[in-house]
């Protein structure tokens, strides 16, 4: 039977992906050697590295203005790299509060400088992106989420400011055509719609702001890393080469433009079955639904273990909402076909007619 | 034609682990799903956290009173990681500079407290183990490099003391039996004996020190790490997994003691032909070799393409020499058999008729 996988992360990848990764596993480039034993510095793996920052390039529509790293560490890691490397303790810099990846990027960011909260959802348990909010006019810089895994929502109109943005695109880098001048850096985890876990992403631009007046260890300087084209240690190797091979697909797919209408698509079909069938409501507000993450629940929360039993039985896989909004949450990221997303549109129809 | 792989890292690993993996990254444990698409928080996965670090307790000889954790960001990361959470300002921490990692670790330090080199072996090219030097009545720790992968020393005598050891064994951990009642903490990159490229392990004594007085960010808190055990963020899954397949691998081939022998008895091998060819020279101070990683030279340098390219007409890959010492390294990690340290003697030997 044929899997459906709507985890939110670590998530699904195209299975093409999944079958290079394993050849390459055992004989890398018809080399003899595994990709799992190669020196980072080969010329086999130096060629992934370019290849991989290429596409990144390519397909999200930066160019020579922009650097691109491949670092470790998760988005986590950029939560205190970003205020550390930016940010003066006499500095300022504003934070969207849209759920809690928001509120642990604040944490750690308050660590190093002045931290404004210009707005946050949290008392409507982050059920929708606050819109009416003042910026100063002077910041270093205003962080965003775009897309919150957990809350199912996403930025549709990004803050219309001179400040630079700094965005957490861990869930939606890719998936969507951005207009990238407005952005001063942003980050994401691999493990959405880049690749496996295991390796992360910032993107740049060379001249957004200056640096901030610390020590900094080596490995926690973006310079470095700059400077030696994220090969200053060894990275993680098998999470690159598979992201390269997930941007490979991605390119072949048409690119983002292509990959947004499929979202678009599977968001829509499953959105709009969850306000025609009367057995279910979607959790965030209508304007800011995510087309990552769908998030809703069973009015009648006593059906949600039958509910799950059901999915089961029809190969949908890891569909249990986040405990902080319970009920269901349907991650579709870019490497999902549309005919997984009909087969839980019908497992809820069939549903519907058993309880409804 | 059999490949002997003597790269120095990312190095090479049993042939079974990369079978086993390969299976994986397209149906892990028949659940129909790649290891590359599971969460962090599946129950298939928790289980592979949890046996990963049984493994190593069992397999270095720790129990209850040790922290196992599971990082990312290399051996580098651990570099300022120590003396982050260790050194404040005032304090002192010893350093014993051996080789090009020692000083990384020595420059990452300064940032944070006193550090005192009791000694280096840097004007002689690394190429010994400074031995007679003084250690301070006081001090938070020791820091030295257990085996230098670039010069080809390792310690064989670790300084006798009761300040607490503090020591970067990325390339020579679970190869001997040491005592671990005489360190506070150890660190490693996986990328030589334990695993792929993308982990990094600490080691921790419960009790071994008190920690600095400054603001750390929550993901370079050991403690972070230690309360949510491993897995405060998406940890590099499969690298992890791979970590396991090995260390199962070494629990299976009778553990440490028995690899440490046969790590000798490649180690003898080499080193016997070494000194005994007279083309070659040895580059380490006979009581320092390491049993890692050998580097040698030809006494005669013009010679040395030609010596490439009889290895590599014998399957014999990454031979060559880091540039810091010139000729040749064998790095003859815990999965390299004998049959691989043959291959290479027999070349020398085959060198020596042609060239002697």
């Amino acid at each position: 039977m044929k899997k459906h996988n709507f985890s939110a992360g670590p998530a699904i990848l195209p299975h093409s992906v999944f079958e290079e990764a394993a050849k390459a596993a055992v004989n890398f480039n018809n080399s003899g050697l595994s990709i799992l034993e190669i020196s980072h510095r080969s010329p086999g793996f130096s060629a992934v590295v370019e290849e991989t920052i290429q596409l990144i390039k390519e397909l999200i529509g930066v160019g020579e203005n922009h650097h691109i790293m491949l670092l470790s560490g998760g988005a986590s890691s950029q939560f205190y790299m970003v205020p550390m490397n930016y940010l003066d303790p006499t500095d300022r810099a504003c934070y969207l509060d849209t759920g809690s990846w928001s509120a642990k990027a604040i944490k750690e960011a308050m660590k190093f400088g002045h931290v404004d909260v210009v707005a946050s959802s949290k008392e409507e348990n982050y059920t929708y992106i606050p819109k009416s909010y003042l910026l100063p006019e002077k910041a270093k810089y205003v962080h965003v989420t775009s897309n919150n895994t957990i809350f199912g929502t996403q930025i549709h109109e990004f803050p219309e400011t001179d400040i630079p943005l700094v965005s957490d695109m861990s869930s939606d880098i890719l998936s969507r055509k951005l207009d990238m001048e407005r952005f001063g850096l942003i980050y994401a985890g691999a493990q959405k719609n880049l690749g496996p876990a295991g390796v992360a992403i910032v993107i740049m631009k060379k001249d957004w702001a200056e640096r901030a007046k610390r020590e900094i260890p080596s490995m926690l300087n973006y310079q470095t890393h700059i400077e030696k084209n994220s090969l200053f240690n060894t990275p993680p190797v098998f999470p690159i080469y598979v992201t390269m091979l997930n941007l490979r697909w991605l390119k072949a797919q048409g690119g983002v433009s292509a990959i947004q209408e499929r979202n678009l698509e599977k968001a829509t079909l499953l959105y709009d079955e969850i306000d025609r069938n009367p057995l279910f409501q979607g959790t965030a507000r209508k304007e800011d639904r995510s087309h990552m993450n769908v998030t809703f629940l069973l009015n009648n929360e006593s059906l949600n273990d039958d509910f799950l039993t059901l999915c089961k039985q029809a190969g949908i896989e890891n569909i249990k909402g986040h405990r902080s909004v319970g009920g269901f949450r349907a991650s579709m990221y870019n490497a999902m076909g549309i005919e997984s997303t009909r087969a839980l549109v019908e497992v809820m129809q069939a549903f519907e007619e058993k309880y409804g």
